[in-house]
């Protein structure tokens, strides 16, 4: 099996910092990163739940992808990242099965990893990101 | 901090037959359990990744929870689930710091375990459920 972990799961805010006040009051818990992804169009956090994170998703603008989904859908899960061994060879086999990508290549995400998402009509609407473990 | 771990992420589905297979063609991965519980009127099956799962949901019907959460927003990520120690006392926090709970008590879910859910209105329209950890 190459999905090695769930990464994070990435969830949709209108404020980042009401977002993670509340995240703060209702579960103790606290951020353990904090950036601005502009080739993404948005602010991220993330906070550390056992071995996998919870990332909170600002969107930068309303014609970003994370503004558009807030825009239709509102607050909420926007996608679930899992980590790969090998992030160039996931995206042949997932080629070579038909499966409709988002990235044909990888690309950098927040922290600096390899990224790719693989399109949400693939898999029972679920928008996938997978991960390059470092 | 009391969330230990991200303990599954819930994706309704309209086909749990299809939906495994595609699972399986994608990503290689196979259910490690699969059980029909009645009180959620659904058939779930439990794919594990790393220390954690993915859990598929089919309806048994349209007027169950998830029945009408595919009927208003199709396919797609329905709720994530958090395993607590204690999950009385998780509760009684979350009731003193004022969250809408949708369970009051915690009942009996998938698999036997203790669960309870709490109301995606309380926290960037995220549906949270919380499973005490054998």
């Amino acid at each position: 099996m190459f999905l090695i972990n769930i990464d994070h799961i990435g969830i949709a805010v209108h404020d980042l910092d009401g977002a993670l006040a509340e995240y703060r009051r209702q579960y103790r818990v606290e951020p353990v990163h904090r950036q601005i992804v502009e080739s993404q169009g948005v602010e991220e956090a993330m906070i550390a739940v056992g071995g996998s994170h919870i990332q909170l998703l600002q969107p930068r603008s309303e014609d970003s992808p994370v503004g558009k989904f807030l825009a239709s859908r509102g607050e909420g899960m926007h996608h679930v990242a899992y980590a790969v061994v090998d992030l160039d060879a996931a995206l042949e086999h997932l080629r070579a099965e038909g499966v409709r990508l988002i990235d044909q290549e990888p690309r950098i995400g927040g922290g600096g990893a390899r990224i790719a998402f693989v399109h949400p009509k693939s898999l029972a609407g679920t928008l996938i990101e997978l991960v390059e473990s470092p």
